[in-house]
């Protein structure tokens, strides 16, 4: 039978998931696109993720790869995508569906990643954000987590910014094209764009640099700390549900 | 016993809650308030806020004043709003304590308001906005909104945008100083600003504004509209979740 590949764009609020990618024990996003598009094509497999997420991150531009059966009565993408989006719960949305060529690879194909890590910086949390920004109640220095921002951009080992998995990376050099900080009145949004992120790398370099906002760290000891290659030297891992994955490069 | 008034800003999530106000039978912010300054002043009454907000609608900046007893060792502002915060749920926060005259009164005193209310103009819906926006999926003609929206600014009888209550109103005129719409992307939001609103009256105009975006009702029909001062000739009231009171003017 003919397939046709799709590429998505997907958004979800990660808050009920245990990631994106599919886990024995735990419901994942991709566990319930799966189910949605099997609803539509009974014989339906899988969808391929360009990324996994961790337990609770949230993402407004995943994307990911399918194949569906190409029939004579093909519904077109924006059909699809309301009889899918019809199918799934609330929490998630399919954004766009576009056709691609079949050797299109949602995973081998990203050229880079954009993730967003959003602080709330005020004494009180504002409750309309709670679930998707990190409350941090002291002032904090934006100046210098700019400046300590500055020193993630360019090609370094990210060891010590990455939690260790249960199995052995071989590499953990990427490489950063951008990493700054915006504010608009208490929000703090640092912005992170690179070729590839390790295990709760974002996260990390979030917690590190709101340590340097509280001056308990120097701009000038993130590279020591890159140099060190040893997680316990970096500031702590920003919890979950202040990050989400912004946009996937192709 | 010497009392102290105090003015509160305070932010909610109205998503769980029957409105602002007092209720018999359901859960209000005012009730949830009250009972967490129970829990630090014991003889404490009452929080009297600037505003009702129907069930579900949120607010960033509502105003309330209370009287707390005034004891030698008087809690400063804001170690008062760290031990509040701690005895509110998560989806209530008071933002700022302020000290104010004994003769403030939130609601008497209020020289105006502002809302704003949010639409995600999209074929899906952004998951992470659910429960903040109304969600339109048909292309909205924005130029036409923007017509319509200048023609509520004035002083006009506002009866064709306020949904009856069970007791009669005496007067209908309001006066808005702003009506726009802002586009960021997919996100519309609709700004209000006025000296007074009507039950319902932010989202009759949200409704029929949108009713003009879908191209279903002219820009300029907006004025018979009002001068028929009969809510059935209007577009339908918007939904709740839209809506966050966004400042109160004194």
């Amino acid at each position: 039978m003919d397939v046709s590949r799709l590429k998505l764009t997907i958004a979800y609020d990660g808050s009920n998931y245990a990631g994106f990618q599919w886990q024995p024990n735990d419901i994942s996003v991709q566990q319930r696109l799966e189910e949605a598009f099997q609803k539509i094509y009974p014989s339906f497999k899988r969808v391929h993720g360009s990324s996994r997420t961790d337990t609770g991150v949230h993402a407004r531009g995943m994307v990911a790869h399918v194949d569906v059966p190409q029939t004579r009565s093909e519904m077109n993408p924006s059909k699809l995508r309301l009889a899918i989006n019809a199918n799934l719960p609330e929490d998630i949305r399919v954004s766009l569906i576009q056709r691609v060529s079949s050797n299109f690879h949602a995973r081998f194909d990203a050229k880079g990643k954009q993730y967003r890590y959003s602080i709330w910086n005020h004494p009180a949390m504002d409750p309309l954000r709670r679930t998707q920004a990190w409350h941090v109640p002291r002032k904090l220095n934006v100046s210098l987590i700019e400046d300590a921002a500055s020193r993630f951009i360019g090609k370094h080992d990210f060891e010590s910014f990455a939690n260790c998995r249960s199995y052995k990376m071989k590499d953990y050099v990427r490489t950063l094209t951008r990493c700054d900080v915006q504010r608009r009145g208490s929000l703090l949004t640092i912005v992170i764009e690179g070729d590839g992120f390790l295990y709760k790398m974002c996260r990390g370099i979030a917690g590190t640099l709101i340590r340097v906002g509280e001056e308990k760290l120097k701009p000038s000891e993130i590279t020591r700390i890159l140099k060190s290659r040893d997680r316990r030297v970096a500031g702590m891992t920003a919890p979950a549900h202040g990050l989400v994955l912004w946009k996937v490069f192709y």
